[in-house]
């Protein structure tokens, strides 16, 4: 089945997903396209009721020739999905509520999945990032974000700064998460709609960033190397969001 | 300097270390028993503190030598250091106090430095882990624990369960991360010493080892994809646990 490796057709924007959950929500997501789905005898078998509820005919192929579509490193559990981008809001489309998660130039596409998948689990309105120095919708990106990236709505924006003075005049309150900060995140009363901002790991947040928040509050840790990844940074912030305050969602 | 490539002396145990915070925080561990050290000129210069105080002298590499050395995926940031193993506490030595974290079948090494990583900076007593289905002490979860491995004691148990017995055994009580809980892990009064029990991503908590805990707490989450990974869900029960009750250090 040699044609499984041949381009897309030139122009045509795609984004390739793969892996079980991340095929499977795609899959249950009303606003997808999708272009073709490669999958395994046992993959089709496994996601057998997903497929059919999307009306989509699996295209069989073998682990091997997924193995050398995606490259070595992708574990795709038997299923690649091709879909038409989903479009993603404006910030002036963005529902005024609850809280929206900005990231301050973290590029590391686990990163940045993981935190996507956190968003999901903690009822986030939107995942804002800079287009420049932070990863594309990458297979990478959305095989960490396990499935979440059908369900967090997740907009670039040009510059941060210019960005979350838009959120601000749409009421959103401006928290940075920043380690030099008196409070700690679950000790702040904290005003809905709220955008969480989050600098790049060791860099932490831009001058200029930090500069624009209206507040900023750190997480209280006691150990010896106080400094986390920052997927892990984002989860316990939006834990401690969810937990102090009216929920995000 | 083709004699770096060169595997290291047959019979003889290393931990090889990368990265610039993970070789820094080994250079500053009083505990460690260097075998060598390779640096670029850059990287060496970087940390010519932590070399000069360390008594290391390290030997001269190119950036490509070190990536032959440790294949194209390992960020080494022009640092490679060979240590003798750290020698790791038996259960029986670990100290009775605070809290230690049980991964149970947890083995993705970049998830496990994730949480050593987060045991560090929550203070965390020890993180045990079993001794199959878990992964080594290996150069990618060194990386992901950026110098935390410096820091936390990491056992190896053979098996889970009786690993438990043995420290409920020692006074600890025996907490498991479940999401079929009642409590929220942060509404829970608990007493210390606690022994934290986390599942490995998707399957949670094997039969015996929920059984075996004293009790289970789940982490709330609003969203429509309840699941997070398990390095984020780690961080935020530490957090949880820090917060909750006194400081797990």
């Amino acid at each position: 089945m040699a044609d499984h490796q041949k381009p897309p057709p030139a122009g045509d924007e795609i984004e390739r997903l793969y892996g079980v959950h991340t095929v499977a929500e795609a899959l249950k997501n009303p606003k997808r396209k999708f272009i073709r789905l490669l999958a395994t005898k046992n993959a089709a078998d496994r996601l057998a009721a997903e497929i059919a509820e999307a009306g989509v005919t699996p295209e069989p192929a073998l682990p091997r020739e997924l193995d050398r579509l995606l490259g070595p490193e992708a574990v795709h559990q038997g299923l690649v999905l091709d879909c038409k981008p989903l479009r993603q809001p404006r910030l002036d489309q963005i529902p005024r509520q609850g809280v929206v998660v900005l990231l301050d130039q973290v590029t590391d596409p686990h990163n940045v999945g993981a935190i996507m998948r956190s968003c999901a689990a903690f009822g986030v309105t939107a995942l804002i990032a800079t287009a420049r120095h932070s990863p594309e919708a990458s297979g990478v990106l959305l095989k960490s974000a396990s499935g979440a990236y059908e369900h967090v709505p997740f907009s670039k924006v040009t510059n941060l700064a210019r960005a979350m003075e838009e959120l601000r005049g749409y009421g959103f309150l401006l928290l940075g998460l920043d380690s030099e900060a008196e409070a700690d995140i679950g000790d702040a009363r904290l005003s809905r709609p709220l955008a969480l901002v989050l600098g790049a790991e060791g860099k932490g947040l831009r001058q200029l960033t930090r500069q624009t928040c209206d507040t900023v509050a750190r997480l209280d840790m006691p150990g010896e190397i106080k400094s986390l990844n920052v997927s892990n940074a984002a989860a316990i912030a939006l834990y401690a969001l969810h937990r102090s305050g009216s929920s995000p969602s």
